[in-house]
């Protein structure tokens, strides 16, 4: 395997908004700055977590520009430039290369069923657009498009600058099959918070993940565990994160993260509707999770 | 059951485009010419059929006035103005109600995965801008929610002018429930056009199907004769046509009736990339498929 | 189509056990006696109902042997002869045979997932056994295996005494598959309770079903009607039966109809264990039912 | 955690049948004999893999109690006593217990679908009449029964010998869940095989494999390293017999594990109809990963 341009922990920024519902860059700019100064090892904006889906054109634009702006190189970037259409997907990913990305994510969006040729040209059209690296990203449970490993891999294999993976199907034989199909060459990053330990145990590159957000320590130290090879550390470091993980997942990422960053004392603002902010119920929930991992 | 709007057949248009990737306006009214000339019972522009999920803003304002001025109430027009956020369904449903539309229906899409609150407020806020009727649509194959026969019911019964349901599921049971759980007072019209007739002999007060841009006549035939009480007759139709309904349903709708628009001679031009024109073999096998029927 | 050798209602009995979990089979010859006195057009012992897979081999082959002895031929018998392995569904099919029946049926059973090659075998090796002739049976819901209208118009087409389908998935598209797969040549009849109405409407040529055990003139009815082409009455009809029909399914066959004779006055035993009898608080909702459709 | 009767390796051995179908008790001795001899930590014999499904009572008696015999406290003996109905499952249980048996298995095994009260007090049933402990078995793909780690940590928590938990479904979060609803207490072995990294990484207690037949020393090798905490190596250990693995779960374990049995010298037989043997060429397909590993 090349080396790969970052490995770790790869964290998740939120989208703060207002009260007026507009997009809040100030919280913007303090959440990259926390999650920089906890030492993660890259950033990245607009994806799942960072309601990207939700964002009108300008705001999604907006949000882009100040993220790489303000990360400013201390870490790098992976932005985040999914669209349903080929055409607007291919104007956020030359917009993120221009801006000094240091990588896009892009995960395929279904509203009609795309066949695997018509993902396969989405993924070619974007890659031929921009120089910069992409990340293939399979959720279907937020995408609707499964991508299998077999496909993925062939992704890889033609397309030049394709050459990382995140999987979020929670499922470990995909990451098997990753690593058998390509002889370990292809890294892949895991995307599904609760498959954090096994996903390291099978050799994953590194963990995309929101989580550092409100428990950074914590993800941190189970990466490190696992690269030592300290196997019941990590055990342990694992279960005792999971309540998190799970709850955070559970609930939405936007919602929950939101929520937890408010407990500890970060204004920004609520999901956008139709999500909703978390109960207080819930929020009573996830305030004795956070409290018993603090 | 209190008197419907509009029942029997609810035509579903796509949206042409020209080759530059631009909305083709004229071609656009031509197509609804041919529907009502036809004799379908209703129109529904900017349905899963019109690609409205693919179309900027911008193009969906032009796409949504375009098509109610020009049927001009010569039929009754709903108009989908689905979007991920309640800000923008808001804002599309204003604009489609003061164009003149005589419905508007509403897809909940998923990003994140909404609860059945987020669900009930994004139709209320929806609900509450406007005054015309709304027509809930649940199509989990595309929108990757699935509302249950309960919840659609509360829908209708809380909310006032929640008053249609089209079921694009294709489980007949959802069907019955409805029924029950109304005592038959909800009418529920069927978007699964393999189940079209079905869902007639069930008591589906209408059919919504981009069907009737290549084989209207066929589609209305089914209608008349399931009516009329005449079982065998409907059979026959139904069997007829099924072969064409099975294929647009199976290769997207507006891709497969994008293509068979211009096998009957009317260029409406391409479905919008990611999305790619209907393979030459299977444009064949379309066109054995309409002269089978014609 | 061929003529088929029976059509309209064939009626599954239940098996009852005496107190002591022994078969009771002057109880049996009882309910044989009601369902033929009700008009049924055929008599289906040993099937999902019957508690088949739950019985010893000994009782197995004296339910048969009674079943087909106490019919005497005053309608059609079609014995399900279903096992795990091919060997013993050899056996019980030639004794079935010998017994007299006029049909078997052949559910294949999965433990470890079988091959289309394994279960056409297993179909080709009973075939062969005896010259009645066989109805292939497909429900997945309790077999742990799915066959495709395509494997089983293959089925149909090469082994010559598989002459009738019963279709129990529920899936209307598999019959209208059937249909075109054959060009309406293959009997198929339907085992979903609650797709009565919608699959004598496809064409169904019979409805396999317990309901008679408990509501005989209500399905005889349904069947009538969509015979004479009637077709509201035929929907009428059907509504007004399929709360039963859902409470039957819902609740396990064997578990409800036993406990709706004992509500009409015949004891037939407990299912047995680990299937329980019907709850009180059940039970008191399925005498509501049957009280609303008596 | 109370110290678990047995950890690590626990070996699933195949039943061997003489060329009439009958069983081959020499045959499955020294498939015994051979386990041990590489070194195994349990047998457990009539599993799935034992084919134990597929036998006459006369079989399933006469080969749990060869098995039992034969082991001799050489390592101790989980036997399945699984059976469709309560009281055939209580007399298998008896039976092994009078024979010996360390341990029993239970899969609750469904055609009519079982309420969590119906499979719980299946288990009490069992459970009550023997003293010897019970390892509960969830396997949906084989049983049709999915239970959810929190019904099987209640049946642990209620039933005083139900002491130990096999989890098949694949799923690492069951295994996070059943350690969570346990506090750790709850010994949890793996019957997945392509889980079996993650699963020890997880934290289970051993692996219930059939692997061992065909790949001992891997198998050994791979729960040695997790032992020791030794990551990196068994990864490596676990890639490599990854392929063999995979194969023998998909083409089904007795009819894969038979084959290679027979390609390494021994003569087991074939697996009983309607299983198959392993084809020509995917033998030659399991030649050779078996030569990779070698």
């Amino acid at each position: 395997m090349s080396q790969p341009q970052f490995a770790g922990i790869i964290a998740y920024p939120i989208t703060p908004f207002n009260a007026d519902d507009s997009l809040d860059l100030p919280a913007l700019r303090a959440g990259i700055d926390r999650l920089i100064a906890d030492g993660v090892h890259a950033i990245a904006p607009l994806g799942s977590t960072g309601e990207s889906a939700y964002l009108s054109e300008d705001e999604w634009t907006a949000a882009a520009e100040a993220s790489i702006r303000h990360v400013a190189k201390r870490v790098p970037v992976v932005v985040g430039i999914s669209d349903l259409t080929t055409r607007n997907a291919v104007r956020r990913a030359q917009f993120a290369e221009q801006a000094g990305a240091d990588a896009v994510m892009v995960l395929p969006i279904s509203y009609w069923k795309l066949s695997e040729q018509e993902i396969f040209d989405h993924y070619a059209a974007i890659a031929q657009a921009i120089s910069t690296p992409i990340m293939v990203y399979n959720n279907p449970a937020t995408s609707g498009i499964d991508m299998s490993p077999q496909f993925i891999a062939r992704l890889v294999r033609e397309i030049d600058n394709v050459t990382m993976v995140k999987e979020s199907t929670g499922d470990i034989q995909r990451m098997h099959q990753l690593r058998e199909l390509s002889n370990g060459e292809i890294p892949f990053y895991n995307g599904s918070n609760p498959l954090a330990l096994e996903a390291f145990c099978a050799g994953a590159t590194g963990w995309c993940t929101a989580a550092p957000c409100l428990i950074a320590d914590l993800t941190l130290a189970l990466y490190r565990a696992t690269q030592a090879g300290a196997l019941s550390e990590a055990r342990e470091l694992f279960y005792k994160q999971l309540p998190v993980l799970n709850f955070i997942l559970k609930g939405g990422l936007p919602t929950t993260v939101k929520a937890g960053l408010k407990l500890q004392g970060h204004d920004v603002g609520a999901p956008r509707r139709p999500l909703q902010p978390l109960s207080a119920e819930q929020t009573e929930r996830l305030r004795a999770l956070l409290k018993a991992v603090a």
